[in-house]
């Protein structure tokens, strides 16, 4: 028996790590998928990424094919800055920003830098999954609060966090997702970022505000970001281009105070985020192009939405409900309690039809009746054909236990 | 004061980090550099990669654009697999490959399955600073093996696990870079790759054959891959595309058992290693361009070896020794010990060169009259003039001890 396989010889993170894997976005495709945050594949920019590419490697591709610094190149740092301070009005520096493999690598970093096992993170529950995955496999001691309309329920932070100070133990990260959250579709209000804030203050607990989707706002005016409702240098702002240019990019930012970006410098032992795909990015926003984009998307996905909800109202049973998401990808929607995803995710698949089960959103075994349903991916006759076919599943199953 | 920012509040993975990051290559150009392991920028094929681009996108970009499987989109893995039958003689499945964000994503990721603090590695010294940074984050106990022209020192090799094994410990891994060293430049003999896999079998150890350099072999024929020599499946093999395409592209490769890469693919948590640049590195791989263009490097490279050699030759103070290495970017250079890098270092780039000295490529404080010199980015009238410069500041730090 070689060592290298033997079970007893994995690290505690591998053995922690658990099984799931991002598999082929082809085989997606093959279905009609409400289950991933896929972008659109008709909308991907592939004309303007090759034009991107041409200008970008035509002017400078002997650094676009280097090696690259570890926090970014100086040019897509430079875009960077502009576009947040721009559309998002975060006012930074180019100390205060890291450019990342995705999103994800941001997230990771920081649990690196902060997390041991057994410390405590406090995180919204249902979240995006990938938080999930990553909180696990830290060894993190996961504490979760509620999300209702009106987003995090502060409420219940506060409470868990005079629970901690009562223990003797402290939270080392907040993890919230403040517009369009993944997975339920809602934003946290004003009056709640600005609770959010006070409470954070008055327990020290640094934050990260993941706003993947900021720019895909269809209704209502954009609420500030934290990072910018802040003074004293507790959230750290995650970003990325997966949503409004290409996921296939995996190019993503992270905005913090200086000492928090120093710090993770070291960590970020990559030979520098892609500096193909960030010249590419760079010129990409440079241009216009990727303003222009945001626009086309903001309309493609505002009408998938539409069709979701009117799919949603005219097949679903009675005592089934969902959230009215203002931007982003995600509806949540919640059965009747005799509807178990253990059998739906099944019953669907063999239709052709491919859903996220509730329970991939928890740290622990809620959400069985509950789902995902993204409208990132599928087009408006697959939605109606999809809506249509997981409503009768459901109805299936609700006979089944009438009867 | 913002506990994000309180020193007491990091993780002790944070902790051990070094200071190290990778700065802007663009500040190496200013200089003669003879640091790091950077491709010569002139060789970049930029516009090979502009078509590649295009051709890649108009084919499929609706999946370069998007989120890839976490092990690798299945075109990059065929043509991997092509190639290093071809080229390395190695014969894997798709099961057995995994595709990196550049080779030291995968380095990572084995470290993060196997190593807990205070577990054995045993690591070449000196070795790629890379690793030496890895291992030391990951809290590893590391015993160094020596490395002469024969590569590894084997009899070193059993006498660490010998020791270990009379502590009743066992190492976790040995690193080893067979292939034209980085730093040393020299290549493991053929007996020595058998005494070395033998010497693993006897002590059941897992082995990372790191082949970076593998396609840029300027002199001497080929010798097998551990890989290819062990019937075992101990050996996980690491490559790149960074010397052979670009750097830029961050995309590297692991070869190893499937029930090694079933385990690493749920620790890549990555959205999937760029799907963009792997479509564009596939087109360039599938359409002949990559095997055209590694011919161009080798010639390339081949010259500027022989430059610097000549350059050392014709300048170099008595009492100074180097390597000769068959391939890759480095020579290893070992001064007389009156002669320390602390100093050299500063002198060298006051006047405009810079170097890479000893202690970063070991563990512990050796190194002060050792250096590696790369000639992969100084162009040959940079060689000439920087080697110029090196010896005349080194032989001024011999008068200073001599006088």
């Amino acid at each position: 028996m070689v060592s290298l396989r033997n079970e007893s010889h994995l690290s505690d993170l591998a053995r922690r790590a658990g099984k799931a894997t991002l598999g082929n976005p082809r085989q997606s495709a093959e279905m009609i998928s409400f289950y991933a945050g896929f972008p659109d594949p008709g909308s991907l920019p592939i004309a303007d990424v090759i034009d991107s590419t041409r200008v970008a490697l035509e002017a400078d591709g002997e650094w676009a094919l280097q090696y690259g610094a570890s926090a970014g190149d100086e040019r897509i740092i430079e875009e960077l800055l502009k576009k947040l301070a721009r559309d998002q009005k975060i006012d930074a520096a180019p100390e205060n920003i890291l450019v990342t493999n995705g999103a994800s690598q941001a997230l990771s970093l920081i649990v690196d830098l902060l997390v041991e096992p057994g410390d405590t993170i406090i995180s919204e529950a249902p979240t995006w999954m990938g938080a999930v995955a990553n909180f696990n496999q830290a060894g993190a001691d996961v504490r979760t609060v509620s999300v209702d309309d009106d987003g995090t329920n502060t409420s219940e932070l506060r409470a868990i966090l005079e629970e901690l100070r009562s223990e003797g133990r402290r939270a080392k990260l907040l993890y919230v997702i403040p517009n369009f959250q993944n997975p339920m579709g809602v934003t946290m209000s004003l009056e709640r970022r600005h609770e959010l804030l006070a409470i954070a203050d008055e327990f020290d607990l640094p934050i990260i505000e993941d706003d993947a989707y900021f720019d895909l706002r269809y209704s209502g005016a954009a609420l500030p970001a934290l990072y910018t409702l802040d003074s004293s240098g507790r959230v750290m702002y995650m970003g990325t281009f997966s949503k409004i240019m290409a996921a296939g990019m995996r190019l993503g930012w992270l905005i913090a105070h200086e000492d928090v970006i120093s710090r993770l410098l070291p960590l970020k032992s990559d030979g520098g985020t892609s500096p193909f795909g960030s010249f590419v990015a760079t010129e990409f926003a440079a241009s216009g192009t990727l303003l222009e984009h945001v626009q086309e998307l903001r309309a493609l996905y505002h009408q998938r939405r539409d069709a979701m909800l009117a799919a949603l109202e005219r097949e679903m049973p009675d005592g089934t409900s969902w959230t009215t998401p203002d931007g982003g990808f995600f509806i949540w929607l919640r059965f009747p309690e005799a509807v178990e995803m253990a059998t739906l995710v099944p019953a669907c698949r063999a239709r052709g039809v491919e859903i996220s089960p509730g329970p991939i959103f928890y740290f622990d075994e809620r959400g069985s009746n509950e789902m995902r349903l993204s409208y990132s991916f599928a087009t408006e006759p697959q939605i109606d054909e999809g809506i249509a076919i997981l409503a009768a599943e459901a109805r299936k199953q609700l006979a089944t236990v009438g009867s």
